[in-house]
């Protein structure tokens, strides 16, 4: 595999978690069990929205003459590379907090490492994301803290909402040659060397959160090589790109 | 409005109430409670799509160079001319039933008045389909019957789907300017006219369930003429349409 079809999908993998995740988020806009929480997930989903413009954009950029628009909206599901974990329906408020902390735990550590890549645009694009998810890491941890340490019910929602996500959490730490290319080049850490961080970080604040982890270490995978995922998926992006779809290069 | 514009505007009303219905039951497809059941919605889906094809090709014939397939999939919500009731989503099985049931009643009573239309295309189309109908509406109003008349819960059940869908009723049998036009050219029925024959039927089947008719002659409106569809139909041709607008002119 040559260097820049490797960084093509590794940034396809830092865009596509963004992107599907943001679009997940943003499913919550008007449906928050509060106001506060309403504006914090819609903020949440833009900042992941923006920051897949940067990523989907250099790699648009790589590959010539694609924009991240053009990546965003016309590919079909099995060209996205984000993890499962990103993709699988929101739940309860409970679950997509969860799924928040646990994605923010990785994204946090992902972009401690890529602050220094060789490449400057990788660099730059990480120097404005890491602040923003700093934030998130702060914002979802606390609430997992407060919900998994609250009352009887948010005690279980959470059980169930980690026992639920947890199989997912794996393959966030998986390698491959894309990987390996990227090691190679200094552009990107390897995947599986960020999972004693993960886990000393995570292992913390869900103990705090009086929660379990699960035993097992079953994880689902197949999102991130493309290999394979879950039903959701498509119909994430039917919502997701019907305009784009049906207004071929409709702008405003 | 002239004689053409209006009988394509009726033909799309004919042709949208089968496509947005039949997509509706085939959403069961795999998901209803028993085997049997499973199988007579797909085959219900399959009879409304049927009809759909020739509505919707007569309609496409006649606006000139449109095909069935172009005006099922390439049209906006805007444009969709079928009534409410078909729209709204599935709801338990019972609400389904009852949903069936009450346009099958509509349904079956205006294809016996289009029998004796005096466009050749539209008589042929109605002796085709009005034999499948008659078969939906005997099931559809044995299955109300049954649950109707059933276990306190299916009892409740069904009664709670009349009580939702009550209101959608009124809608497939108001009437205006393309309907005036319809008569005059002796192609179709006033709508209005067929309300005591689909009242009578209706009671007959809905005491037989032990059900009761809610008070209040509240109608929605606005999907027959276009004015005004719910938000459910923008969310189901998004889906229904996704494959061809994503592979535009794809064909198998």
């Amino acid at each position: 595999m040559d260097r820049d079809t490797a960084f093509v999908q590794f940034l396809l993998r830092m865009g596509d978690n963004d992107l599907v995740l943001g679009h997940r988020v943003s499913e919550w806009c008007g449906h928050a069990p509060v106001l506060e929480e309403d504006i914090a997930l819609a903020n949440t989903a833009l900042d992941l929205i923006g920051q897949t413009q940067m990523w989907l954009g250099l790699a648009g950029e790589i590959q010539g003459g694609k924009t991240a628009d053009d990546l965003a909206f016309l590919r079909d599901a099995w060209d996205f590379r984000n993890v499962l974990l990103v993709e699988v329906p929101n739940g309860d408020f409970g679950r997509t907090l969860m799924r928040q902390f646990l994605f923010d735990a990785w994204h946090s550590i992902m972009l401690g490492r890529l602050l220094n890549s060789t490449d400057d645009r990788v660099a730059a694009i990480t120097a404005k994301a890491s602040k923003e998810v700093a934030y998130h890491l702060e914002r979802s941890g606390d609430t997992v803290v407060g919900l998994g340490d609250g009352t009887a019910e948010s005690h279980a929602r959470m059980q169930s909402a980690l026992d639920y996500l947890w199989p997912y959490v794996g393959e966030m730490f998986t390698s491959d040659e894309v990987d390996v290319e990227m090691v190679a080049a200094g552009i990107a850490p390897n995947p599986a060397d960020l999972r004693a961080e993960f886990d000393a970080l995570v292992q913390r604040i869900l103990s705090e959160a009086t929660l379990t982890i699960p035993e097992g270490a079953f994880a689902h995978k197949g999102g991130r090589d493309g290999r394979m995922h879950t039903e959701h998926l498509g119909h994430l992006l039917t919502q997701m790109q019907w305009l784009q779809r049906a207004y071929p290069e409709a702008s405003w």
